[in-house]
């Protein structure tokens, strides 16, 4: 049976960020569990889920927080699985401390950081991780890729028009 | 069968720091292949390898490159598999630019983006990439997880004994 | 005949801040090829435009892009004519990631880095390049340069009579 | 009967670091108890020091941690004790990973972060909360203060036999 | 009797800030003093202030100041007091000034420094101080750490209901 | 006539550094001219060379300065030659200054700037312009590209045996 | 006779800015001639304004300018007269690129650097150094120092009736 | 009579740092008076240190301090003489954080901060603050830069025989 992914956030205050995420993992027909739980504030939820994510049928956690980002290294730190963290931009410093807080483990526990709010290619990393052994994920990714390309090109097409008014 | 793993690093110069990669992958008996490609060097050896790397039997690639590391997200573009980038500390700047530029990959086409110098973890998220389905590589994963706390519970008791001489 | 200068954007929404290339080497009388091109979504095309472009007439390509960009290096592995980087502020680290993946490439194949959103003057450095053997647009650099003084010294002029409200 | 100071290193490399503030807590006459426990690689064992420490007669918890430094902020989110951070500097980017994992901490979890390899001021920070209640202490800390007065005095006569070789 | 809190401000324009610190003592009841003090436009009031702090029956002093923040360094240097900073986030720089003139203070002069603009948290982490031998304050911590963990729970149980839209 | 390649450098200690620039253009046999200038020292002498430089006979000037970099800014601004800036690093700072002081030209006065360190580059760079319309520099460009390529296989070819040892 | 204050800017942009460093300096009665100069744009004219305000009775000059900040150290090469940078904050890099371009100075020609956009700063240091020997000056600074305790104090009183709402 | 220069210094272990400065004073015949005093360890001696500077028959206050760098800023608010801050380089950090605690003053008291280690430019500075008024100076200054000129020269002819060897 194909395994679900797991998207926890921090705080709900990323939730408009984060929805990329969730709609990318539903378009690929991936079942996508979400939930807000703190490494700081509840610390016990957020390591019993990460502890049981396995048994409980996820095959890769994403996480996302700002500023001192512990959650991503927290939650892998209590599981073998896979772990994802999405840096969150806050108030100050522009991302800077959540993408070091969350990219900068120590020997043993990876956390494996996409870009500062980069919630849709954590999605498409979580895919990809599925997609090693699914083949039918991995030929929805050959298929977005291509897609990828005839976008840019369409888009190459339609820029040729705006040139005309320089 | 087990699916490779691909280690690419951008010099040959980055091997001693990334020496601990392979090991590590080997101490699991996952099967590895190493090689210095350069994405600005050797462009095209680089994206062959990459385009054909999932029909060669490769499940994960991780690339390992300095400064302006571009080799990561340009393996990346040529494969739907998992591509890990460990960001190099070169001579100046401390490893800062490897980072951003392997870690704020644009929309579409993510790097699992490890700590500077990061080779261990890299080789560790390879395995739990692995391991979302391989049930022997997840159990050593957790035994690892074990060893780590026996290894940190010998540091401290070894550590009270040197308390004594303050 | 005159060569040709390319600019490259890895997305079209950067096209508002590259306006100001394309109008500046227009208003010099060279022919300028604007295309959206990906390093990471189309490759290939990207690719395939550097490896011909000496080839198809053009003397200098210019590449913008942001966050992790590696475009400008991208196309510099596939020519011998120089290679303009434009990195591109986005919306978060506010350009410095953009700056350190164009800038700091690798011995062997440099990238022209011009300032953080620098459209204008990736154009004026284009131009010096072609006019270091083309007379007229030396002589034009010229002018502008004489006419960039005649435009600061009206501002001191304009200047003066706001002073008298301080 | 005297509360009890914690120091909990992440990792026994930074011992070295660490013993000034040691021996400065000893030098108090202040019980301190000296761990290696890693918010990653043993959280079960930290997170139960830590949900412990108030029963156990602790009154403040020092943790030193590098790189991705969550051990401080994981450590707090088990105690309502005051718990103070030392970001530890590693081998790459100058000790700021660890200053802002420490520092950036999210509203309801503050960790009181001192400077990077600041061993000696944690501890006297340690001896400031201990002595708001404590007048023998905080008489020891007026004493400090006045010897440091001594110090610099003593530093600047010398200094001035310094001078004549100029 | 218990002991007050104090909070001192660089610019009354930072007050909009601070009032969440505020607030969060004024509800633990103790009792806070709140001034506007510059440690370089009334140096002397401020050292005066720090000076008579632990005789006038405060036991923490909080100070909040921006750019080259020197304030909380000011009052450190003429009390026993612990003193915890506050770096506001100003105009330039995004606040990485004020972290930096505020954290990496010199040997025997700790400032126990939170996140920048963190006022809640600088408010906590005086009540945790107090709350090393103050055991009602204690109490009340523990109480806030357990309704912190109820308002997560609600936020997830909220955000499960915002998931059917998407 | 071919062109000639100007290298000014701000302080003769850097020449250990830009050593590898003079060597490279000498081995297209292009001719170089190598100088200690300062934007700041000899400002005369700096101003005077580029207002020449065209008449001269250079194509090309490289500037190479650190810290707070003017040389190639203010060479550029008197002349309409390219201008090629190096930044140094220096004993703080890591070299971000010398980079930043050197690429964030305001409008109408561009740097086309390289690596950090980057006298390689610069040379190679200062080919490509040169090559723009002089064929037989740009067809060594393209033997030294081909050149690297075979640089690159040997050293994958070498590493492989040294993999057995591990 | 009384020396006067030139305020020279790169770009009349940054006036919006610079107003409170002219009303600074007229309201001590001081005269300041203002000019936009570029450093880049009208290196002659900025370099003879420097050479020759000594003789025309100049007796500090003002420098503001933005991003790659060359104006300061540009002016001080050809003068003996102390020169006050301001770096002023542009679009992308909040100010750090003109702070170092215009500290960073090497030896033998020192910039007096100021706060980013510290325009009434540079206004104060202004009058101190025209204060070291005019005692009409000082006594001036002395009463402004005065006046900053005075209102200082009147912002507190108004805020301890601001603190009965909370 | 002429005005005395103080160089005021956080710690002796900057001495080695700042002899460069001591001696360019001295070369001038300025005299100079040099002493350890901090800003956080013997406030009281610093502050009146400052205060009774001009009557002291002080022209100007140089002060040098390392990491959170407050000594200058302190002196300034203490004096209405012109005070230059030297940022000392320390063990962490590259001395970003001892320059942007000494520039990013508050408006109305500002420092003169020169060059991260920028000794012999703190006493250049120095010298133009006094060579306002004072003709000697203002000539040995004029001297010193035709100096430089020399020097410069000297030292290109010197790399003209190196380059030989190339």
């Amino acid at each position: 049976m194909a395994k679900k992914v797991a998207l926890i956030m921090g705080s709900d205050s990323d939730f408009p960020v984060l929805k990329a995420c969730v709609t990318k993992l539903k378009s690929f027909g991936v079942e996508v569990e979400v939930h807000v739980m703190s490494a700081h504030r509840t610390p016990e939820l957020a390591c019993a889920f990460a502890s049981r994510a396995r048994d409980n049928g996820f095959g890769v956690i994403i996480a996302a927080a700002g500023k001192a980002a512990h959650l991503a290294g927290v939650l892998a730190a209590h599981t073998t699985l896979p772990v994802i963290g999405i840096p969150i931009k806050s108030s100050t410093l522009d991302g800077l401390d959540a993408l070091l807080a969350t990219v900068q483990m120590p020997s043993g526990i990876p956390v494996a950081t996409v870009a500062i709010d980069g919630a849709e290619n954590a999605a498409i990393l979580a895919l990809q991780i599925l997609g090693v052994t699914d083949e039918s994920i991995a030929e929805k990714l050959l298929d977005m890729k291509q897609d990828m390309v005839q976008k840019v090109v369409a888009k190459d097409d339609k820029l040729q028009s705006q040139l005309y008014d320089l």
